[in-house]
């Protein structure tokens, strides 16, 4: 270093990654510890305006250990997960200089110098919507672009691999797919993007957020019993999604929604079957996620053409893909009808995220809500019509997003640059 | 025949025909007309004094044409799978005679004469506790005996096969194999007793019947979905369960109870799993079924070895078998405490079937059930102690049973002697 370890100066850098939902499912790895799956999978990645992480990283001779603040909490750095991350982008460090600071960093000075990681969740870390992906994938970005890592964003997707398998999707923007790779060490096991966000832009998704009273199964653990135990897994990773693969990166490409609706519904079905098929069995899903699905495909049958795609993750929240805003709108009205609010939630935050959806829809005010008529596929059909108030938590209005970005404003760090700890 | 149509005589038989729970599944037909399977089942017979199908058939030359009344009421014969089996029972008729009422039917006779068949169930229709399988049993043997059909039990289970895939497992008591055959005509899918059921008579079993609001989707037309768009039911067909069958086999024959539990477990979540593979996905486990696996599974993990096997038909309905009386009493403990009744419902009708479990597990009265402590596994693992107050309609303590049975005493005939019509 070019200074004096005395010296108090502190190097910050901030970053925001989305997170992402999986169409083609990853369960299963063949590698522990390098987290290599046992199959590809393909991902949308959410807008961060709606869903993201924000991490700031800091690097400072006074720091005396890494140490990492999670949603306002000092968090332990010591798993391995953690541990893997954090050394392979010490070794591809690179010289650094911050002339306004006079600071200059050469690459070997990294293995000594200890760095502090603020990270920050603009949604419920809790509501199960893959805050780990987005977590690690940001934890990683923000750290190369530090460091002065040179290496693009699908060498970077293989080290955020090793933090959270999903995670190394969240590198990039639009449609991702990973890659499982064939090495022993992983090295070809990497995000790499199909589409840009811009590519089918008129997509909407709608998450709803479910009430639960289950404990849940790590996902982590979940998959491990299920390479284990499930009859039908192996045929599923060898036999089924490579097919699905193929078919799904067709149907991006040609933005072909049925194909896109059809293929993301069923491979989020079978991700929870073969959940099921394990010993002991996972249920992810509970009766509120079945209604969902159930009115989702009363409706899509209805229409003779899938309006809306559904793709459940490790837990019971509904990712919702509409075609585009018109049916989006359409799908908040159902929604709406079959899970109202409870009576002491305002609409402002039942429905959150791009509200501009919620005009559409001609919901302005809680009284809209209530006023709702059941859907034409239900009524025509003498099903009922029965309304699940607070089944679901609140509903996330969103869309394809961008990837990893690197913010500029001070004002957005989440350390205070003098102390090098959280703001 | 040896007298005149204008004679008004009727002729008579009851009989008793078991209902039966498979713990190796059917599901999915290779042909929907003669209803042959995918693979092989296994299934348990269910003690008729608990839960039975009990019908009387009526030939008289006063009758104008075949009719039939279930549980008090007047339903169609006019569907293909009762012509198909009223059909094969009348081509394999032979003479009858009855020399107190001086009658005599000649096997050509059985072609012009009709037919009244009068059917009760001695538990609720609706609670998805195969009574068509009970009901179809029942309907093919009475009548086989009416009409003195010299076939074997084995030969008749082909002909009740035809009117519902898994009434030709009720055709024996104990421990039942569906064969599936390899004929077209079906004439070697057939069922088998493996073991009776004093073979193994230290189960107990206590099905849990759960309330639900969810409308259920029938098990044909579940079935054929399932195999026409799961991509998993081939390799369960194929793959899985003719390793499982074997098995099974032989945990019936050595009496090994966690062999039996593991596959029965197993057996169950993936029948379910392939109907959560199904386009659309078919559920018939709710929230509440989730849970009682989730305590079995917990209980059967603390103990070590399994103490209690669950399997699920289609529809969110336990059925509980329990390695002897002693584990029954434990597990009647579980369930009184995870699922105490509406308060409004009185013991006697909560728990119904064989109460001398009841009087086991020392449950005497309802302040015995509200006495009830958590269960040791999960006081030990401080986990949710939660009442689910309702989520349980009742319970019905049974046991392996015995087959068909013809009923002589006159007084458990549903049909008046004088009219022919249902008492």
């Amino acid at each position: 270093m070019s200074t004096e370890s005395s010296e108090k100066w502190v190097l910050t850098l901030t970053a925001q990654t989305p997170t992402n939902i999986a169409v083609i499912k990853y369960w299963g790895k063949r590698d522990e510890d390098l987290i290599l799956p046992i199959n590809d999978s393909i991902s949308v990645t959410l807008d961060p305006d709606h869903l993201c992480t924000t991490t700031s990283v800091a690097v400072s001779p006074a720091f005396t250990h890494d140490r990492m603040w999670l949603n306002g909490k000092e968090v332990s750095l010591s798993g391995g997960r953690f541990q893997n991350c954090l050394r392979e982008l010490r070794s591809r460090a690179s010289d650094v200089e911050d002339e306004e600071k006079g600071v200059k960093i050469a690459k070997k000075d990294w293995e000594k110098l200890h760095l502090h990681i603020v990270s920050f969740n603009n949604f419920p870390t809790a509501a199960g919507l893959a805050s780990s992906a987005a977590g690690l994938a940001c934890l990683v970005f923000s750290l190369a672009k530090l460091m002065n890592v040179k290496e693009d964003h699908s060498q970077l997707s293989a080290i955020a691999r090793q933090g959270s398998g999903s995670a190394c999707r969240s590198l990039y923007g639009g449609f991702v797919k990973w890659i499982m790779g064939k090495e022993e060490n992983g090295s070809d096991s990497i995000a790499v993007q199909l589409a840009d966000e811009k590519h089918w832009d008129d997509l909407v998704i709608i998450i709803a957020v479910v009430s639960s009273r289950q404990k849940e199964t790590s996902s982590t653990s979940g998959m491990r019993d299920t390479v284990e135990t499930s009859e039908l897994i192996k045929h599923r990773a060898k036999e089924v999604v490579p097919k699905r693969i193929i078919q799904m990166e067709e149907a991006i490409k040609n933005r072909d929604f049925p194909a896109f609706a059809r293929l993301t519904c069923a491979d989020s079905n079978q991700f929870h079957a073969v959940c099921l098929d394990t010993l002991p069995p996972i249920f992810y899903m509970n009766d509120t996620s079945h209604r969902i699905i159930s009115a989702v495909e009363k409706w899509n049958r209805h229409e003779g053409t899938p309006q809306v795609a559904y793709t459940f993750d490790a837990g019971p929240n509904a990712v919702l893909i509409s075609h585009n805003r018109k049916t989006a709108a359409l799908l908040l009205q159902r929604l709406l009808f079959y899970f109202p609010p409870q009576s002491d939630i305002d609409l402002n935050s039942y429905v959150i995220g791009d509200k501009t959806i919620l005009k559409d829809a001609g919901i302005n005010e809680m009284k809209d809500v209530d006023a709702l008529s059941p859907p034409s596929e239900i009524k025509d059909n003498n099903l009922s019509t029965h309304r699940n108030r607070g089944d679901v938590s609140y509903f996330i209005c969103t869309r394809p997003g961008r990837g990893p970005t690197v913010l500029t404003d001070q004002i957005r760090s989440l350390i205070n640059p003098e102390t090098g700890l959280p703001k």
